[in-house]
């Protein structure tokens, strides 16, 4: 089974808990609006990568991956908020507080976060031993002092730590992605930091690039949402090219960053892809 | 050790994981803000009282008993939120999206769920077996199909069913409280999970009483909310008389319901002085 298959079926388990004849049907709907269709699912699939890397090939890798990717729609629901970003689309479609209004967004994000943390438990009652550890990573990716939600509380300062920013906005649920995929196949987290940060720094420049770049048609939210809001662009610093090169860089020292384990060749090639596939061609062969 | 001394340094205990030179201030502060001076600290007082009367006293049920506060404390949060009841006022002081405003109130409420559930995978590290039960009580008890947040969702709903509003929102949490007291204790959580639905529906009915009985001042909230939403309110229905006798009723079923243990007589006394001082006495008196 591929890892695109792994990580449908395993959201579609966790969905399956909360999808009954008894929860409040508008709310069921909006949580399955907003973790079907996926976007590209890079968490996950960057959570099994390392994973299979480490020779786990097991349901304990999906189900991480899963609670991964429902914590970032969680992020991105809230994100999109009236309150922060007041985004009206996402994904290519209305966002969540616009087609279901305020409240149910709010609901839904508080939702999928536990069920984030319900589905690894589930998972996981045959194996609690391993419990802790992927408990306690995923939790710190997503919570205070440095996770998701602490990158967002940077926006609420005056002065505002900007690497701390950014590294717990996008960079902690990478770092989750590879610590927890190790994790999961009785690896050292520790030991698979680096290539998490190195993707996470890979990405943040990669979407500051979307949005100078890209039309709103284009990527399915909406664009130079940095400039609006006052935010740091790495590619309104450095202009387009200079951007896409740092990128580069970043995804090449990803790749030696990676641990010596059984599939370190073949995550080196999907990191490389995978990281630069969000830009588009023409954008790659300009800064060749 | 009282269990109040127990449950504030447990929380405390949690906070700590959070309040590092490296978080966001505001957000920080904010969390410290919703969740001390607390309440009444009912709910981990209940978890205690159980774990007890199962005969433990350890710190499994203390992180549980944290927990479940920082689960209620981050609901409440939320449901203050300007797109819920639009609260100005809670436990006495201005609400956390009143003192702090609204982005940091949704990222309160998100961070103390993160905490909730980190800070008992941190607790159980050493005894991981514990773990999935526990985690699966907490998160049943805040997540959908049947928790809070469900409890929340009904009010989106044109037709909600009420039995199954009241028992989410107001219910689950005291059937999580007295479950994870019991599992904390390595008892049968199942068992007691008829005593947390009786006075989970106490304390619906005392909160009913307040709203209608009490003014802002005495309760440190807003009052009539559920008149100004078109909220059920069994005190409106039955007036008070009635609805305290329905109280007196249902806090004398859950004692009875509690199983076999070695603290059976204890907790009985205890669940009844607690349920009952929640309201004034001139008002117990009427229906004595």
């Amino acid at each position: 089974m591929d890892a695109k298959t792994r990580i449908e079926l395993s959201l579609e388990r966790a969905m399956a808990q909360i999808e009954t004849p008894k929860a409040p049907p508008k709310l069921a709907a909006a949580m399955r609006y907003a973790v079907f269709p996926g976007g590209a699912r890079v968490r996950p699939k960057l959570c099994l990568a390392v994973a299979s890397a480490c020779g786990a090939e097991d349901s304990t890798a999906a189900a991480a991956a899963a609670s991964i990717e429902l914590l970032h729609c969680a992020s991105l629901v809230h994100d999109d908020l009236p309150c922060f970003d007041d985004a009206a689309t996402r994904r290519g479609k209305p966002s969540v507080h616009s087609a279901f209004g305020e409240p149910l967004a709010v609901l839904t994000g508080d939702a999928l976060i536990v069920l984030a943390f319900e589905a690894l438990a589930m998972s996981l009652a045959s194996m609690p031993q391993r419990l802790p550890a992927l408990l306690t990573t995923l939790s710190r990716s997503v919570g205070m002092p440095l996770g998701i939600v602490a990158g967002q509380g940077w926006e609420s300062e005056p002065h505002a730590d900007l690497v701390a920013y950014q590294r717990a906005k996008t960079g902690s649920l990478f770092v989750a992605a590879t610590m927890a995929g190790a994790a999961a196949a009785g690896a050292d987290p520790e030991s698979w930091r680096l290539l998490g940060e190195r993707i996470g720094e890979a990405y943040q420049i990669a979407d500051d690039i979307c949005d100078v770049a890209y039309s709103e048609a284009e990527l399915g939210k909406p664009v130079g949402q940095d400039a609006a809001l006052g935010r740091p662009n790495a590619a309104a610093q450095l202009g387009i090219g200079g951007a896409v090169s740092l990128l580069k860089n970043l995804v090449e020292q990803a790749g030696e960053s990676i641990p010596v384990c059984p599939g370190a060749d073949a995550l080196r090639s999907l990191v490389m892809l995978e990281t630069l596939m969000v830009l588009p061609k023409e954008l790659l062969q300009r800064a060749a």
